[in-house]
């Protein structure tokens, strides 16, 4: 039985030899996703759902805590809908799958499995809001998307993905844009207290924005092999939309009016971004907010009398609590401390004759393989702590990771430089120019990630074309 | 303000003059739905979405303390793939969405958007499944599928529909069977419990069954106008899909064998359901576990010293233990009265100058308006008991208007009379052979439901052919 069951956890490999195979190695071993007979679509298997399922539970609070509702809108949308807001349209329409038959008939008009739902939204908010006093809209929607992208991965890059969208509606467009930064401060949140992830937060230059969008602030987040990954975007759209789509209001003056929007999403590439973040050569780490186990009991010596039985009473108080397994099964100690290593378990606790003798435990935390005894007397507050721990352990790597694949560049031949021999952020000056992105782009690799809120001068010129700057960039390479 | 935001609730369909329009008046005026541009598709708006993540929350924790687990699977499937089974792609191909094009090109292989998704379980099943240690495979998912239906009408028949469907594995027909029956029992168990609708259970004739399906078991209950709703499904495959998906496993003889299988679902239409059986002329009637308030607070003259901190006061303790709404806008309290009994609030409770006065508040429950007074310092175990007495007196309501339509007629020409005259269940044997079934549609225009687990003997012989009888058979008008 331990040897079919067996892991090959010497089979992963290794991160520095070749980071994407380490990274599909992980979520195949792991039994996170699995590929399926769609080609681009995945599987989520139950370890990577539940995951998805704790990420889902903490933001749908957090939304909910301020004031947003969920709804549910058709994942069609007919052709002619799509096209009513001309950006928009030209953005997602080469990427959308479309449904031309229903049955054995052929539709009047063909609809695209939604790959986003601005338009949906709009075509409701036109029906149902009339004044102000129906303002604003704070709409959430959990559902799964589809684009047809051509190159694919589990969770990072799929056909099909899980998200939540929101879909606000606002009187000012002050209003909206307090939405538009407050959602993205919600995701920033998320990422660094609940995943783990630290995050820089600033707003794509035109090139890189939503199609519609007036303005998209993005939360970028910089992985173990130092590539960018977009973690979540928030976006202002003005009244573009509301015009396009007829959507007015009774204002407080008696007049007119069209609101002004917003719309935010994080999808189950935040899973992605986890793996990249934290996990090491044995497999996954996982932050303790999402773990599906967050504490793994392992009897040592478990045959000998006592220790089962202890090992039981430990896993039914400590449920109360957390979320706990305890492997009792005939595998040994060794193979039980890989196998949940490699699915990124935060906390395991050991428990023997001696520890039960000594009214102790051993607790290993994942995140730096620390071990220490803990008394079972007091043992709720320990593994809180310990959890806290990994957390904190997870979060500074991470920190320390970007910290030190951070460079600045300040012309064109430092920042070749830098790109050639690393993969990092790289903070430049920019001029404003689009064009000077695309050659940035075509000479050093590297695209702008976000124009951070939090502004350094790095020089007074462009790093590309040395003209007056009129921003810093955060570049990298990119998911 | 109170002019505009006037519901006009005496401009609801009366269910005696016109039980459809009754119907559909009661999900626009509640805001349950809203039509889309999508013909056939809803937008399920906030108070409806509250419901269902009230039923889903419920539902998911009664199937996870069975063992069971969450996954995602893709919504597309092959056609290739949609076709390994026979009677499964009979059943369903006539009535599924293709997608023939992704982005601008076109698709080598047609996929559908899933209409269930038994294919891509077993397709998943087939790789992970090797010895019978993986047994049994325990998978649930909530999502959304797309049939596409003639007609519509929302949350009773939709193009697209939230649902959750089970896919279980197991090592042997004894399990199967036993988890098909577990869960209609959970099914049943929730319907009766939490949405106080009582519910018939039983297996569904040859003609009636799940396509690919050995035996479907259902539970169908009775609305208020007499037309039955199948209201949940659980089916038993036995290895039928197995074979034809090549899955298989090392049994603990050492063979090969083929698992057998389930598959379980519930959809929105349940929304459908609570509406038609609790609903009256005034609204909807919601039952307490689902319902998205479960308890309005309605200050009575408002402006008067004292009463709105009270309800304030009041609103701040209730909501620690229950989902409540504190209406504090300028409406009158006659109108807030009729607007929240429209919306189907199980329980009010009013507060006045006079009850501050007296330590008390006024309670009315929604299913009877009988009102009653309460102490303010015992208010958490009145509410509770309240909601309890709603719950219990929605139920016992249906359950009357369910044995009181419900006959039995042991020849046709009885059958012919009863349907004729009545909506309802109509108890009556079989002989097994459909035909009779066929027949019986045509000249009583009444179709099987089920052939209940609790069977009696209304006589010996068919009610249809006079042959000697095989089963009692619970015939009705279907949604």
């Amino acid at each position: 039985m331990a040897n079919e069951n067996k892991k090959m956890v010497d089979a992963i490999t290794p991160m520095d030899e070749d980071f994407a195979k380490w990274y599909t190695d992980i979520v195949k071993k792991a039994e996170l996703s699995d590929y399926s007979s769609v080609k681009g679509c995945m599987i989520i298997r139950p370890y990577g759902y539940a995951i998805w399922e704790n990420i889902q539970k903490i933001l749908d609070g957090m939304f909910k805590a301020l004031g947003h509702e969920n709804v549910y809108m058709p994942m069609f949308i007919p052709e002619s809908l799509l096209q009513k807001e001309k950006d928009h349209v030209e953005g997602f329409a080469p990427e959308v799958a479309w449904v031309t038959h229903g049955g054995s008939e052929k539709l009047e008009e063909r609809l695209c499995v939604r790959p986003t739902s601005e338009t949906l939204f709009c075509d409701h908010y036109a029906n149902v809001v009339q004044s102000y006093r129906d303002l604003p809209k704070l709409y959430n929607q959990w559902c799964s998307v589809v684009r047809w992208e051509k190159t694919t991965r589990p969770f990072l890059r799929s056909r099909e993905f899980l998200w939540q969208e929101g879909h606000t509606l606002h009187e000012t467009p002050e209003e909206a844009i307090a939405e538009t930064e407050q959602m993205l401060n919600v995701y920033a949140e998320f990422c660094e207290k609940y995943l783990a992830i630290p995050v820089v937060k600033g707003r794509k230059t035109d090139s890189e924005k939503f199609a519609g969008a007036e303005a998209t602030y993005t939360i970028e987040a910089l992985m173990h092999d130092g590539k960018a990954l977009q973690s979540g975007t928030s976006h202002y759209f003005g009244d573009g939309f509301a015009k396009a789509f007829g959507i007015q209001f009774l204002g407080r003056d008696n007049q007119l009016h069209y609101p002004h929007q917003t719309s935010w999403g994080v999808s189950t590439r935040l899973i992605g971004g986890i793996i990249m973040t934290h996990g090491d050569d044995n497999g996954l780490m996982l932050p303790p907010a999402v773990a599906p186990v967050q504490v793994v009991i392992i009897p040592v010596a478990q045959h000998k009398e006592g220790v089962l039985e202890k090992a039981r009473e430990i896993f039914e108080e400590l449920k109360k609590d957390f979320r706990v397994k305890l492997d009792d099964s005939e595998n040994t100690a060794g193979w039980k401390f890989a196998e949940y290593e490699m699915r990124g378990v935060p906390l395991r606790l050991e428990i023997g004759p001696k520890d039960i003798e000594n009214g102790q435990c051993v607790l290993v935390t994942r995140h730096n393989r620390v071990k220490s005894f803990a008394k079972l007397d007091n043992l709720k507050e320990e593994i809180a702590k310990k959890l806290d721990e990994v957390r904190d352990g997870l979060y500074e790597r991470a920190l320390k990771n970007r910290e030190n694949r951070t460079w600045a560049a300040r012309d064109l031949e430092e920042m070749k430089k830098i790109s050639a021999e690393n993969n990092g952020f790289i903070k430049a000056m920019w001029c404003g120019n689009p064009e000077c992105e695309d050659k940035l782009k075509e000479a050093a690799g590297v695209s702008s990630r976000c124009m951070p809120f939090e502004q350094e001068n790095i020089s007074d010129k462009c790093v590309c074309c040395g003209k007056p700057a009129k921003s810093m960039v955060l570049w990298g390479k990119a998911y």
